[in-house]
């Protein structure tokens, strides 16, 4: 079955996008550890990050650069943080996490934003692409 | 003053090694999330990963795939996970840290560790690469 991120990249289920290219997909995590969480993905769906082939891996890893760098121009924060975990969403993907203490990085307090808010988010980001 | 990774790159701070080139070093985190929680660090010290320069970023993300790769044939885990935050050492470092469980991301519970074990996990990693 394909898994949702899949159904995001074909359309079948919606997202809050901030780029794609031919072979990755930025858009935002609904469910945000803080404002501005981005998720980074290989269209390609493969479950686990080291298991992607080594010209994929280097793709999505100097693709998530570029979305992190616009991330910290438009989101005030210490600093953008990177998580791959995986353990929920078997296709691969990497959270870009706009960090303002420790506890941003932990997955366990979210924020709650409304659609605008969403919309907002990633126009802000697009912006500085 | 000099980061606690570039005492330890020099020298001047001991760690259980796992492979270093002329520009990144791998070695154990001495307070790990799981057996076998690793850092890769590039020798040139930077705060901020996404403040790296292209070519450092890109090698420094290639060096800790093939770290990785030895971390998921030595260390009996679900996945290896991948964590930058750097609120608390400034010099780049990318955690990777066998996950078991959603837990082990956390950065909350912690595994103690014995000098000899810290060897052991360290030799086996190595006999990886």
């Amino acid at each position: 079955m394909a898994s949702i991120f899949t159904k995001i990249v074909n359309g079948e289920i919606p997202c809050y996008k901030i780029v794609e290219t031919e072979d990755y997909l930025a858009f935002l995590d609904v469910n945000p550890n803080s404002k501005g969480h981005t998720l980074c993905i290989p269209k390609k769906e493969v479950d686990k990050i080291f298991d992607l082939d080594e010209t994929t891996y280097n793709g999505l890893m100097s693709f998530s650069r570029t979305v992190a760098m616009a991330i910290e121009k438009a989101i005030p924060c210490e600093r953008v943080g990177v998580s791959v975990i995986g353990l929920e969403v078997s296709h691969v993907h990497v959270h870009l996490i706009p960090l303002h203490s420790m506890d941003d990085a932990r997955f366990i307090q979210k924020v709650k934003l409304s659609s605008e808010e969403f919309q907002e988010i990633a126009s802000a980001i697009q912006s500085h692409l």
